[in-house]
């Protein structure tokens, strides 16, 4: 499993799962999404088979699929890939972990229990109480939740630890950002990464007009989408608009995006400027709109 | 798949998934299973692998063989067996329906999205409407919440055809039998099935105080047992209580029921005489306490 | 307060708070509304200054100026007036109790804490256990929720005692009357009160199958407004079409019902016999549409 | 009303409403209140009748007693009293407007229908659209949730109106002050106000590493009493142990902190140096325990 000098660092985007018209998986275009990834967004660690990449709705046996073409294009060209093995049967995860390690993803993370559940409610804080011991290998978490009281006590009781503190509220991340997080998993960093990174870059140099100015920006596209009804079907419309490489429909028992959300989508993020080579190539871009 | 004459009626036991102490299945005490169910608490019909089953805790091939060994020990025993083949994964949940086909299953039944989800909430009310151009083989319902409005209209709005409507919620079936019930699902049919077989015959033949007394009774357990917190744990440890067959821990990421928990339960099965030989034997125990 | 002899039994109407155009109470029609509900609806018992009657949002002196006017358009015709005097301010809700006891009312009623409270939830069930000793004049129960167990376990605990068991979900009344209820308190018996009344004679002689069929027809009238957006101000709109005395718009916050939700409530109403003088005359009437 | 110049700035002390042993109002500590806030814990804003003060417990004329009291004894201390007018009965708050008004209030507030609602949920984001034109005397937002998106959205789109953007969740305040925040209305500024206004101090000075200190400081002790139980009750307990002023029960519906949370309250502001006079004096306090 991953070695612990490597901590996880930065945006690390949740991977879309490209499907064709019928709904099976388009292997064809990983490379290529890679590349956009690193070249275009500048995101160099992604979050596979997660829930932006269904990966409750693939087999087993797609999920090993995936995660080996991931690791395979990803090679030499990604910092960090992390598999998503959560999975309702216990058994299934742990198939899936063992996988993972064999070939030689950089970590594992799993979701916490949603059907059959121990607790109705757990607080992350307590979570990572003393989870060293129980999990020697534990290196962070992915946070998606508002409660910054529960992800700043996360940070505050952990400090001499070297965890990963990642959020996954990406419409306030900026939020997080100032609470302690050290990095963010998402599925707006497919193709908002190159904003997000100008926002991290303000945030580092203290700049917080210009990293405020960044958030709302985003905030902007996102409370937009989200108006409209925004999921997994719908990131998928983005991030074919905004990339270019298709990404086809989601798989049941999601339903496609309808026509008048890719219009919205598509002139929003033209008025926002996110459509534009300038946003693409620019790195020096600081404002939206 | 199943044939249309043979209408589901009564009472449905969710069985449980019997487990060693090391979580692997226990398929060894399942004949005996059966033989308790239809003997000791005249309950003919069962729901395998659904969420009393820890059906979405095993691995798809486990639930094959968990359907097979009932298929095999309730052949000429049982009226019907009805296997939960719900999944998240969508070909996983093909693959256990044509499994549940092939072995001569009665009738399959899928859980609704909960995990991805194409809408927000689903009245069943709508989902009926017009679902037998949409699954030919459709026969019926079970309906697990006390929305007897959204119960009420999928009866009436579907009064010519010869849908099943079973209810879920153990504690109140009575409210549902009067709105037009035909049976019911649940997991204390596995233990408290004989009184509410009872309480399905008093309502049969108009005899209300004695429906009500008998729902009362099982109303009184159920909210006592409630209030200790009651889950699949829970019910595993209540009917190794009362059929003295060893249903075993849970699979994680449930817990085993706590001693307490256990110790509590045991003595007001014993208060409520649904313990002894006479609610066992005597078919024709009216009240309890 | 109330004698303790006259047990609260039947349909009691949750009383709609008249206003004028310019949202100020009009209480020229109240006579009339007290006419309207005993000879058209066979329904002699109100509940003034509930949700329905907008009461909280009226200001005390308001609160009871109303409570007056139906106690005296009321005297000799209806059987039992219980006024609401709940209020988020004890001590105004001590006053509007001194007040009721003062002009006769039959009984007082108070909505359980809503903003301030001293627990998360409360089962009903517990709340009764030794109430008696804490309230000596209490008479009885509005359970508004559609928990059947927390419901009949508040009948089963008490069945020694003399309380009324009012139900208070009107669109799923039968299955509270077969748990136990001994009346229902509502705001639907303001124009469905004839139609209730025959369901409850229907089960009263254990004829189920035409309690069913009343049940179902109310079903398919609140089935149909809830989906339109169903509150106060639709109520008030409804009872203006069936009744003909204006109910005037509801006080801010709440706005005035839609036309499109009056037009298409008129139309449901017709559809389902509601506006015909053989539903308002023929007290035989069995079934709708 | 206030005059627009004035801007509402920095910390705003939701305040308790002391009261006797038997629940009365105790206006004699309020002036000696006022000085503490002001000296100990260098809050000049105060907002009076809030959930905190228990407003919607107190009758219309004990809110206008209430009111007049904390104008009396704040002035010339106080920068800007702010007076809660909200009532479920739009008459009553109009009237406590009214009288707000005549006496010199800063400011009014009011909470957002909770009983009879127009609308299911409100965005602030939309509420704010244009309310320059419905309310020409707005003058800003307290916002009490962890929707940081809908927070920095207000913001965001009313930057070149002076409104005063008030964030109302004390245990994650710096998140919100990174997201735009002008101020902050809570009811710890009564006794964390010092502390807090460190956190502002090293944030104006972008000394993050110190403001984090001082949230993480502060989130210890919310994050205890939580998991104890919080509310106003305990608010006031612990404000009655922190400044020495007795703060006296909270009135019904809510029931006296218990004597378990007192001590453990008290220990806990012990280990974070919260009630030492290091704390009360050392304005240079930078971090606890």
């Amino acid at each position: 499993m991953a070695s612990r000098k490597k901590k996880l660092q930065g945006l690390v985007a949740a991977t879309i799962t490209p499907m064709t018209e019928h709904g099976e998986i388009n292997f064809s275009v990983i490379g290529q999404y890679v590349d956009y990834l690193v070249e275009e967004q500048g995101v160099k660690n992604i979050f596979v088979n997660g829930t932006t990449g269904e990966g409750l709705s693939l087999s087993v046996s797609e999920r090993r699929q995936v995660a080996e073409e991931w690791m395979t294009k990803g090679r030499n060209k990604l910092d960090q890939v992390v598999i998503h093995v959560g999975a309702l049967s216990l058994k299934e995860s742990q198939e899936l972990a063992r996988h993972a390690a064999e070939i030689g993803a950089d970590g594992i993370a799993v979701i916490a229990p949603f059907f059959l559940k121990p607790w109705d409610k757990v607080r992350a804080e307590e979570l990572l109480d003393g989870i060293q011991e129980k999990i020697p290998t534990f290196q962070g978490l992915k946070f998606s939740d508002t409660d910054l009281l529960d992800f700043g006590q996360c940070v505050d009781q952990n400090r001499e630890r070297q965890f990963a503190f990642l959020f996954g509220v990406d419409e306030q991340l900026l939020s997080a950002l100032v609470m302690g997080a050290t990095g963010a998993v998402g599925s707006t960093y497919n193709y908002l990464g190159k904003k997000t990174n100008q926002m991290l870059e303000a945030f580092e140099r203290k700049d917080f007009s210009s990293a405020l100015n960044h958030q709302f920006c985003i905030q902007r596209f996102i409370n937009f989408v989200l108006k409209l009804g925004f999921g997994v079907s719908q990131t998928k419309a983005i991030m074919t608009l905004v990339s270019g490489i298709p990404m086809g429909p989601p798989r049941p028992p999601l339903q496609r995006a309808s026509r008048e959300f890719i219009d919205e989508a598509k002139a929003r993020l033209e008025s926002l400027d996110f459509l534009s080579s300038t946003y693409l190539k620019d790195r020096n871009l600081e404002s939206c709109s």
